[in-house]
């Protein structure tokens, strides 16, 4: 269907972005009202939003998530329903199947402050730890250790039997030093607890430094038991985690709506009881107007949409901080990383294959990718994410890629990079340069510049330890702290009252049918999780059930 | 003077900040066109930017620097031009003194990982030092190390005998692995040529880590050799560094100029030739306009000035980043940390006293602070900057104080604590606030909160291995990261060539009457120098000589 046919009469409800809080709002909404016009505008050529899996080619058995990656089913409830009513929904050869995917070995390795440790040396040899922990912060694993400090600070929050919900209760009523939770900070408090070193350890062998920093301690708390506080058992997307906001953008399409890809919204007004809203082909009128995205996206839209200027919509829209994410994926002949194993005292060889290793150096993580039957690859083709990182790693990445923000203010999704990665192995290359239905074509969209590639490949011979460094043969990346997005995740700032905020946004300005949401305003930032959660409160807004009541 | 009547006719030239460039631009364009109506709108209440002199309470021969602290007289002609200049136009009684401004000493500490250091174990005793330096990095000092690694970069760059001026020049020719410099990111390149453990002491023992950020590494090389590079010998201010651009402000009044302070500039227009700008008493008519501001104060204005809308100008706009600072003052009753010293074998004590102290805790940097005579403190009321930090650790700062950006949005300059740090001298407090002509008023401007002060204290305690922590007197903080600022300087970013850029931003859109100076967009970002410089550019295109061929 085409914009200008399409965009001749008022839409009754329209939805921009088509990531899965968008084309979740629309299905939900088309299936509760099949005569109204719904309309999808999609700024990208993409349905997805951060949810991006590509096949990298030469692997037949495996996707390279270059956005969100997993699940946590036993505090996910939203998306774990979701999936179940996907699948009663589509045919039987498409529904979503998972794997278990992998966790922290104990042969893994952590590469930090020039030492190498196993995971498993944290609890079997702390003197090896290059950290100078406290007496009792000494033998402790990195998760360990904060989970011990959260613990200090609101007693009995780490009991396992408590709900996401009870946890959440509680750091609302919570004080440390006579001050409420939400109006400290999760590192400032962290510092109070344990020794300086301990918590640069959390940092550096956690992988992460977004999740550890200065933002709003009553969400940081709820949020980090919920993902590294209890034994956590995450699920993988046997076709990709993308499968569930295209199954959703199919049976919205199946049911009569319409999205339209490549279709930036320029900006809005008010507009008889309704909405204007700008598009590049012109003018069109919306009677209801669901904004499904994150804070920067929001910010790119506000100086060109009056309704979003308000000071109180202001308020609300900067309450929270857009986290960049980055993940570079390479491909290689054979998983040339097991070698990093070690022989047992019995003679047996444990090799590295599977979960994660971290280092201080700017790669920070890199996952031994598994199948998609969420198996270690043993021989042949197979793939890593050779990095996954945050914070001010992130800005190391920016001297070897394209520049940031050029891509948006140009109308594009990605820039191409000035030297692309050239594969060793041009015949792969070229087939899938000359074949329309190449399930690998999207892999191409995101090639890595060569530069980049070399800089990785260097940190990852360092970090196992070799003289040499593997030879890549494809490299796939996505940095989303470039525009529209911003961050791959968002966080709570100190001195926000999110219990509040999470519902006040859904409906900024009283009695007008304009609607917000997506993972940024939610209690599970950064999960697909948050984005079913503020999504499920808007359609409540508009008469609509919850997710787990329809 | 009041702004009604002031305002009724058309300016000839407004000028908008009355930071260092915008009064330095003003007394120069006075002195120039004494006919002319020249008008220097302030949205503070205060002349000066973010050079911020305040005289703490109770200590009559020290000067707190909030801002700017130091010049480089032997690389930085211009402000050294500029005081001279400066003290032929003052009376006698108001000449602008300076003192040697002390640097590093080998007895102050260095409290990294853990692990308390003297400067001198840095190449006295390679063994303590905490990181896992290579063989030819063992025994250099932080600083040394970056330096040798630029040596390695740009061969012949750290020749002493160069001028600035002669490196800039080699720069914009250097390549590294095929590249031009200028494409490349000072981290990307420092990696390739120092251990990350060499890079990370940098980091730690430097005291910033805006400066070893990715930054341009064209811009980075010069600029941190002018700075750390070459032995450098700096020159505070006896009354303040505020005190030069106070002269200039009372130069430019007493030739007829204007100032209007707590005169913020809403927007402006093209109008007429010039342009109308937008006042919260009603628009104005200009025949040119000088924007002297940072990056953050112009994307402030932008969305309200169409002007700065157009592609060419928020490309020119976006070419650097602004970077936090963040500078907390305390006062004692007496020099404590010259304890921290030691006793030579021949029994003589070497006190701690002038200098800094460097850490990895999120204080980063203590100054124990000079007075005016450049002397430490011996004994009796004494001043540290207790804090100079840069990067995440501002963010640490973020859960003790008022929440960031909100004073800005309501129209102050500072946003009042919650609960302001008491003194435990009632008596000074008292009569500072009773008595108008009190010179350490403006200190309480920038009281800080009772938490930050805490939290500052305990961490002083630990980096001088104390089992106390002394009790503070007065406190004060300014966080330059904070609107409508952005940052304490900005950074030049990676591909883009400063040296176009620095001449194509003064008058950014050809023949229109619109100019833009200030550190920001300068070969001396963060530092006077650089404010003066683009301002001489200014100058130029408006008809008039350099400053150092006045």
């Amino acid at each position: 269907m085409k914009a200008g046919t399409t965009l001749q009469t008022t839409i009754d409800i329209a939805i921009i972005g088509a990531g899965v809080s968008g084309v979740y709002c629309a299905w939900r909404l088309q299936q509760a009202h099949p005569d109204k016009r719904i309309v999808v505008l999609e700024g990208s050529g993409t349905v997805g939003g951060r949810l991006l899996s590509v096949r990298p080619p030469g692997i037949k058995n495996m996707v390279a998530e270059l956005g969100g990656m997993r699940i946590l089913p036993a505090t996910q409830p939203l998306i774990t329903t979701l999936i179940e009513k996907l699948n009663d929904a589509l045919p039987a050869e498409k529904t979503i199947e998972l794997y278990d995917f992998p966790v922290d070995k104990p042969q893994n390795l952590a590469y930090l402050r020039g030492v190498y440790l196993r995971l498993a040396d944290f609890t079997a040899n702390p003197d090896k730890v290059p950290y100078r922990l406290s007496f009792l912060e000494r033998g402790g694993t990195p998760g360990g250790i904060i989970v011990d400090a959260i613990e200090q600070i609101v007693p009995g929050i780490t009991n396992p039997e408590l709900t996401d919900a009870r946890r959440r209760e509680m750091v609302q009523h919570a004080s440390f030093d006579g001050r409420p939770l939400h109006e400290l900070g999760f590192w400032n408090l962290l510092l109070r607890i344990i020794s300086p070193e301990a918590f640069q350890l959390g940092v550096d062998a956690g992988g992460y430094s977004s999740t550890l920093s200065n933002w709003n301690a009553a969400d940081a708390i709820p949020w980090y038991l919920s993902d590294f506080g209890v034994a956590p058992h995450y699920k993988g997307f046997c076709e990709g985690f993308q499968s569930v906001p295209l199954a959703l953008a199919e049976l919205f399409e199946q049911a009569g709506g319409t999205i339209l890809r490549h279709t930036r919204l320029e900006g809005f007004a008010e507009h008889d009881g309704g909405f204007e809203l700008q598009l590049a082909e012109g003018p069109v009128h919306a009677r209801q107007l669901i904004l499904a995205m994150p804070r920067r996206s929001l910010d790119l839209l506000a100086p060109s949409s009056p309704p979003l200027q308000a000071p109180r919509v202001q308020a609300l829209i900067g309450s929270v901080t857009p986290r960049p994410l980055f993940k570079l994926f390479t491909t290689y002949t054979n998983p040339w990383w097991r070698n990093a194993g070690y022989t047992t005292a019995a003679g047996e060889f444990v090799p590295v294959e599977a979960g994660r290793t971290v280092t201080d150096l700017p790669v920070r993580q890199t996952y031994y990718w598994p199948t998609i039957e969420g198996q270690p690859a043993v021989a042949g083709p197979a793939m890593l994410m050779a990095s996954y990182d945050d914070g001010t790693s992130v800005g190391y990445w920016d001297g070897l890629r394209p520049r940031r923000r050029q891509a948006w203010q140009q109308g594009l999704e990605v820039a191409p990079p000035t030297e692309a990665f050239r594969s060793p192995a041009p015949v792969v290359a070229a087939r899938a340069a000359t074949t329309g239905a190449d399930p690998t074509s999207d892999w191409h969209r995101y090639q890595a510049p060569a530069e980049m590639v070399q800089e990785v490949a260097r940190q990852l011979g360092t970090i196992h330890g070799l003289t040499y460094t593997p030879q890549v043969q494809q490299a796939a990346f996505r940095d989303w702290g470039d525009d529209p997005f911003g961050g791959g995740w968002n966080s709570w700032n100190i001195g926000v009252r999110s219990w509040e905020v999470k519902h006040d946004i859904v409906q900024p300005i009283k009695d007008q049918p304009l609607f917000i949401c997506g993972e940024a305003y939610s209690d599970a930032q950064g999960w697909v999780e948050g984005a079913l959660q503020t999504a499920d409160y808007v359609l409540e807004k508009m008469g609509l059930e919850r997710l787990i009541e329809m």
